[in-house]
């Protein structure tokens, strides 16, 4: 008997950097190596007690029925009063706000709501490469938009923007704090943004996620908030994944005009239809209640991020691009004059510790390394020893 | 500025019949009606004491980090045992089971994961009404397999489903025990049923997700157990949901051969990720701890059944359907000679008691009304006294 046979669809669809290097780290675990790994985007954060402690209680309380699909009402007003409060921005709880199964189901819904098979998405590079395969699924074209360094960030200009545009072009998406530069738009770099996508009629899908991660009077700035034409083609997705360092409760929230957050919602419907009921409750207690405990994480990637900057600038031949928020930071490798992927391999394999390439975020990235601090301590410390050791042989030989 | 306009594929979906009967409840409640409801599909049990426990203990521990996105090891592990003791049915945990945001998910994702556009899958009817619009989002095409009362139960005929068949047709859907028919498929139909998927090389869609509520000596088998040859065809799906009363916890599991499931778990990855980790602990408990929780359900319903069959069997019009499995039953009221969604207005109108209408699970389906005891106590005695009245004041009046 034959063997079912996938969708063509499925053979789009591949696994993103993190998930290779981690093959590759497996592998060689299994030969009996040892590593650091300053690679992956998960807090090392324990979710704050009293958002656990509401999940908890939630349970006790037996609140273990099928939720509302769209989001319990008290977390849809939960996140329409944090928009409010956070981002100057108005949304409407019972029709504009959809709770989502964490931010890749934002992504997801909005993705499959909006596009029509054959649909241009401009996507800026280096970006964060799980965005390709949810664009592809929902039958989207990747259009990408080459962003350079330029007085040591990674710059989005609009006439890249521009240039990428064609007439199937319907989507724009941006990630500020954008994964993996660092790069926190400014109000002035919002608004050229901005108006191309108001004289295109773009939809901006806004990742939002690093909201709260920012740096040196570096503010994070909603694109929907600087207008209500913006807020008219914005879809704006965010999650509590990294803001209340809770990853696996999966669990995130999308705002956007009523039409289009009813297309998501039936989106949602016929797939996960929205986090357990429990998960829910605890998500409105980390909205509503102090953020103090976010402002505590804020202060500790702070000094995580000092170190690293400290760390690899006393390394010739590395030049850090000190990130304006989240928790990477971009090591400029140009002068080795080496493949990022080779440099990458070679730390793993004589230095044992692990890092991503910046090519496997774009070409643009290219003679780059991102580095994660997104894990503190030891770990850190020990990484970036050994990433400085590693960086420095390979100078010597080149 | 113009509003986002929605992918034309959203124009496909539509609510669910439920969803479009609540929507005229609360208008009326909003005109000061009240209603009594035997329309839902949600166990009004508390999720077990035990399972919950388990749940706030994984939160204690700490367990808030990204799952494994194929679904926590232990669980999968949980899950190939259950499949090996409950359904005499072997599979690898670690490449042929996919742990999914409920059984919702675990179909979007094996519909994806299989159909090309324009591929068909047959859907016998009367038959759960959520299952179209995950098929139309996935590219598919709905060929409707008409059932047929015999001998006071829907059958599917072997026959009827090879009319239905053509060059396209890819998929076959199988729901046993059978929303909202009642009818649980016994060894003879599920062979018939697996000679024709063999013969055409179907992929059969196997949702199991009621298995564990059967009476009078009826009991599940699982169409994948049939032959190796099924198993090669046969994509599982089955929830936590009904078995253990964890509606809202939204988790389920899918197996499948390694190839497919892979294929599913890629379409995972871009979308829910899976159940919240702490979630996926509790499942393992109520997967690997005593099922006497289980059988105390099944026998609750029994108990309810037996109460709807007797106080609709004397309803002079009403001949019961005697739902073989799941916490429908089937009123077969033909002899009314009224189309059952006349009949269920009529009823919420001027008797207060809401009760889904047959027509909505497919035009086979006309002459019945779906009566729902997955709620007991008083609520499903003075429904059943209200639908009985409701159904003679019908019969005085025709």
């Amino acid at each position: 008997m034959a063997a079912i046979l996938p969708s063509a669809r499925i053979g789009q669809l591949r696994p993103t950097a993190v998930n290779s290097i981690l093959a590759e780290v497996r592998q060689m675990q299994a030969e009996g190596k040892t590593f650091v790994s300053l690679m992956r985007g998960e807090p090392d954060f324990r979710t704050p007690e009293h958002i656990v402690e509401a999940g908890q209680k939630a349970l006790r309380d037996g609140r273990t029925s099928y939720p509302d699909n769209r989001g319990e009402p008290r977390l849809r007003e939960a996140v329409a009063a944090k928009l409010e409060r956070d981002n100057t921005l108005g949304y409407d709880p019972s029709s504009e706000i959809l709770v989502t199964t964490g931010a890749t189901f934002g992504f997801h819904a909005a993705l499959t709501a909006v596009l029509n098979p054959g649909d241009e998405v401009l996507l800026p590079e280096p970006i964060y490469d799980a965005y390709h395969s949810p664009v592809l699924l929902a039958g989207g074209v990747i259009r990408p938009v080459p962003a350079a360094i330029e007085n040591g960030r990674f710059v989005l200009h609009p006439e890249a923007i521009e240039a990428a545009c064609g007439p199937r072009t319907r989507m724009l998406l941006l990630n500020t704090p954008w994964n993996p530069t660092g790069t926190v738009f400014s109000r002035a770099e919002l608004e050229n943004v901005a108006q191309l996508v108001l004289r295109r009629q773009l939809v901006l899908l806004s990742d939002e996620i690093y909201e709260a991660i920012t740096y040196d009077g570096h503010a994070h700035r909603s694109p929907a908030s600087l207008s209500a034409e913006m807020r008219e083609r914005t879809i704006l997705v965010n999650s509590f994944s990294k803001t209340y360092a809770m990853t696996g409760w999966r669990a995130g929230y999308c705002a956007a005009p009523a039409a289009i957050t009813q297309a998501m919602f039936l989106v949602l419907q016929q797939s996960s239809r929205g986090p357990a009921t429990f998960v829910q409750d605890a998500c409105t207690e980390a909205l509503t209640a102090s953020q103090n405990c976010v402002q505590r994480m804020r202060e500790e990637y702070a000094a995580r991020r000092s170190l690293v900057l400290a760390e690899l600038n006393a390394v010739t031949g590395c030049r850090m691009l000190a990130p304006e928020g989240g928790f990477f930071a971009m090591a400029d490798i140009r002068a080795l004059r080496l493949a990022s992927n080779d440099v990458r391999r070679a730390l793993m394999r004589d230095h044992g510790v692990v890092v991503a390439h910046g090519s496997a975020y774009g070409p643009s990235g290219e003679g780059t390394l991102r580095v994660s601090f997104a894990t503190g301590g030891d770990t850190l410390r020990r990484g970036l020893a050994q990433l400085g050791a590693g960086l420095a042989a390979l100078r010597a030989t080149e």
